[in-house]
């Protein structure tokens, strides 16, 4: 799923900007279709998230994006018991009010959540498509226009923090990567108001930092940062100081790393 | 278990479709009349669900399903105390409702619930058959035509996480394995749409796939993911990326596995 | 403790019926009159509960029976308060309503239980016979005839998971065995109702695996295993099925010693 | 303090029936007398308790019991909120109620209790003599007939379960031991009703038993199983199953050491 | 960012004084201006915290610090609901009055947070600034003078407690060391009204101090024991008390290490 | 800070009796007046928190004293809502209260205390001297008369129980140890009524103890238990009985360490 530039869509002027880097447009409209859930693999950064919010507009569905962390229950997507005027009365949780309305519900960063998430989502991501309350007795059945969207990161994936098989093999699987040099710079100067002449040696720093992942660096510098670095060099920073600050700084703790971090940025941007 | 092809039961429109590999039914309907608690292991996605859904429609009973999770307490099954207008009210769980009612309650997933389901378990899948509720002081008898079914995948059991022999000594059990090739391939053919000729070189793929099970895969490729990455093709997706985002990456997240099962997949699909 | 045949009390049809397999009557009546509480100890499905109720129905005694958990805590056992009507109630635990009552108090699989639990029997399993509910500031007396009985299974006994010595000092003990095969055949053919010829080779079978418990098995065949297998074959199932499904697929998951199993099966069975 | 025979205080039949071993009573009353916080030591059912039963009685104080465990927090001593007609009420624990009326505190077991619990007694165990409620917001000033005693069995001390010095360097401490043979014979004959001549081999048996501690044995047989043994003898329970049932059931579940410990049996009792 | 001394904005009363050290206040601005989230790291006693309060009010926003700490969950930043008056009310929490208001929400010590904190961070550090609240159902859209500024000391930051890629890369960052002696001295005088020529010495002691980190210390002297030593000092305790109190007790438990730093001390001050 | 004996202030009789050791009241005298908050560090039982409550009444302050414990929280330093009818009603903790009030807040053993307390008192101890109430959302200014002060015994600080630098460096720090022989004679021959000619011994011996500290004690002998000896003593114990009791017995439960100290005290006492 690394393939060739696509055409940006001329007109959706209204959908959040995305630059498609394959088929990856298609395959998720075919899977919604044909009510396959999708999990969305891949580094900080990269673009997850606007994928999925600029798929939900395209096709005018609402979004249910839920952030999930180490603490986050069942309960706290499908729904709890409230005190109201002295009587307990049930809310609905973000995934039931996906379900109950149809739309898109994200859960973003899946992993993080604690283990009874994967299984409330189990008869939801098969074809029972079923959400089963049962504080409240209910048997959701999700409606036509219903989709469930999951993504992880799996670089950070640990043996602790792992979809089990009987979670992942209820979803087809998509993987994003960086986007390619030239439309990488196209992205930036679009989204900081930095001529993309003065963008692309960020882009090739970037690329260089990017293959330090794995040795001295736990992740690569993201698309976000690029923006960020490119935004305080358009709003007068000078280049080392911004370089510093949103592209090496965020990098690590490290001051041996750092001071090679530094050195590779100077062979780079000068 | 793993026996020779059945006539699928011919006037049967309402129930779950379910192909039967054995003499599972027979089994069920025997330990049913017996009063025999029922306990039902096999791989992900290899149709456990389903079984049980079939049979509790031929018995024309209710089905009471709880997907077990890491959470999943004897008070989410038995019921528990809430608030309403002052008072503290008893609502009863799903296994609470299921020997109320009589009818099939199934566990599924059982060895991920927390340690005490399974006590609570015990008195109700032995010669008494019967339900404490300690918190209301009850002593429930569940009725004739009440039956325990309760599930789960023997491949990742770990020892932190597996039956007591206390309470696997109150179940007859069966094994579920995947379907044989030309049934398998009629199922699939059936639930997606796709042609059986289509079908066939995918569930050779996937056989190929499940012997790698162990070495680099946690677990092989289930009908359902094939069913899935039939019904991708069916609307029109490229075999190739269909095979890719359907049967490999829910498979795996390792760059160097992902090579390797993309180069199975090349010389079984071309 | 593994004496020899007692003749079946004759008349006692009121009683749960129970085989003994020595004194083990007497010394539970001798105890429950010197008030000396009294601890079962045995392996999974050998008649422990059973035994006990018998014991309760015998001497005309109320019994209280208390599953125990990993989350079994002593509030379970003595009390709580609850809201009713905007106030808190107090509201009796199985163990203080045997107290107040009189009657046996059973806590089966007792060292499953939370550690405040054995600290909650202390008083009431020495000669102060007391039972003290702190939230309530009642010191409850037990009255003579009430007794309190535990029992576990020392077969999977961990370090972590053990009854302290000051606790198992209170308590005289008794240790369980499966019956002698006579005795064995008997019972099996009562509950079952299948002929003694067709069961002896069962409980034949059921002695061979049980030689494996330690090598390859966690725990050998139980009399309920033995109970289920035979009811299955009066119903019909054929000898094989019934085998494989209540007297091996119960004790193992594993592939090799499934194998073996089968084999032992029909060494003796045929 | 293993000292010689006290005679043995003729006229105090009001009182719970106790044969001192030393100078262990003068040093209660002394340290009552100069407000000295009291720590017993000693192993499983040598009589720490009804040693503080005891003293209470014949000075005359209330006494309060705590059995403390692992569950037990400073709360459960203090004293919390509960919801008594819409408002939150306050509740005093054992500990406050002591404080409060003077008398006896005995926290039996102490070092099984929360960590929480020993600050609680810190500044009531030094020469402030005060317990903080911090929720409440009083500050109670100990009477001068209030007493603080504790208790552990120094035999299982962990290090995880161990008084903190801070803790321990507020209480004048004394150690107990089993009673000397005669003594004991006396004790055991008087609470079973067995004469002392068939009570005496058992005291030597029990003297055996205690030497295996620390090699095969946890913890020796307390003088509350030699009664337990005792009374099942008189009440016409064989010998050998008495014994069995109350001096060596109850020390081990292995069979090597049950064997074991039958032999010496048979050697002292025939 | 370790750069020539600035001259000290002169028309600035209101402002918390600051002297700062580098462009960190440009940088700052400029992020504020293109709503780039901030990261302050450096060591404790540096001068994060009143940097930040410095900046809030130079831009004359509302400032909302909250010190981060192993037990802050996501609740106590976006709020929880409390009883009132019989109902259920939801109360925001600093976080959700910041995004409300607008203004700096400054997170101290973020690292010490429990994980589910980052992840509410997400969704507002990146370009939706939006902070979902789940169990109120709203989606508040971060103002344009909202802006999140983080800080964490990379000093103790261990394996456990460290920001993961995906938080760290939605901030800029800065990182924050000592001052230079000259700038050090001159706040120290100000801020303890101490003579310069007294402070000098200790700036000096300090320095000698501080390169004993990682060695014998976990952390050298920060500014602000400097001023304590410096205000005891002004108060008339002798100086080898003020620099045992405020200089050396403060670092170290460890009586050979304090020995050799009251050598380290003795060499400097006399 | 082992300095010189000092002249006892003579007028001070509603103070609580305090025999300083050195320069701590005037050094806590200055902290106090300069609002830097202190740190007091020393053995158990050594005055600790009596020379807090002596310098509290000779500075005319009240005083809050919380006694720190693993379970203590931020909330109960802070205060929390408690149900009143049918109201959640704030109520200020201890630490609440004193800066509410003005006075010293003093937290005995504050590395025993939950890592959350650590950073509540953080805005509060450095020159902000505010106490942020997240949940009421005031931000209390101490009055000029707050003090903060602290203690721990370093002696059994381990590397999870311990201050972090951040914590540490907002504090000036005093060490205590304890008194010299004349002077501890003089405290405990005041304290108990015995004469200082038989007091001497038993501090003769306690400094011989305290040397073992290390070896085979986990701390030596306080200066509290030396009252409690000659307390003991005085009122008619023979002199062995309570060194015993009071002396060794709190110090160690080993049999082979009470032998060699029972030896140590021969030698001294005879």
């Amino acid at each position: 799923m690394k393939p060739a530039l696509h055409a940006i869509d001329a007109n959706a002027p209204p959908l959040p900007y995305y630059a498609p880097a394959g088929h990856e447009c298609a395959l998720f409209e075919l899977a919604w279709k044909r009510r396959v859930p999708l999990l969305v693999k891949g580094p900080t950064g990269c673009g997850k998230t606007r994928f999925v919010a600029h798929m939900a507009a395209k096709l005018g569905l609402p979004l249910f994006t839920v952030s999930c962390h180490d603490d986050l229950t069942a309960a706290d997507l499908t729904g709890r018991y409230l005190l109201k005027g002295g009587e307990t009365v049930w809310v609905d949780g973000p995934l039931t009010r996906a379900v109950r309305q149809g739309g898109i519900c994200y859960l973003d960063e899946v992993v993080e959540a604690r283990k009874d998430v994967a299984v409330v989502l189990h008869p939801l991501a098969d074809d029972r498509r079923v959400l089963p309350l049962e504080r409240t007795g209910e048997q959701l059945i999700a409606p036509p226009h219903f989709m469930l969207v999951v993504s992880y990161n799996p670089g950070y994936q640990s043996l602790l923090k792992a979809l089990k098989p009987s979670t992942r093999q209820r979803f087809a699987a998509i993987e994003f990567g960086f986007l390619p040099h030239a439309q990488e710079v196209a992205v930036v100067a679009a989204e900081s108001g930095l001529v993309p002449e003065r963008v692309a040696p960020l882009v090739t720093l970037a690329a260089r930092l990017r293959h330090l992942k794995g040795h001295d660096l736990e992740e690569g510098v993201s698309t976000r940062l690029l923006v960020y670095c490119a935004s305080l060099i358009a709003e007068g920073l000078p280049l080392r100081d911004a370089v510093l600050a949103a592209m090496i700084e965020p990098l690590t703790d490290d001051a041996d790393v750092k001071a090679a971090l530094i050195e590779v940025a100077q062979a780079v941007i000068g």
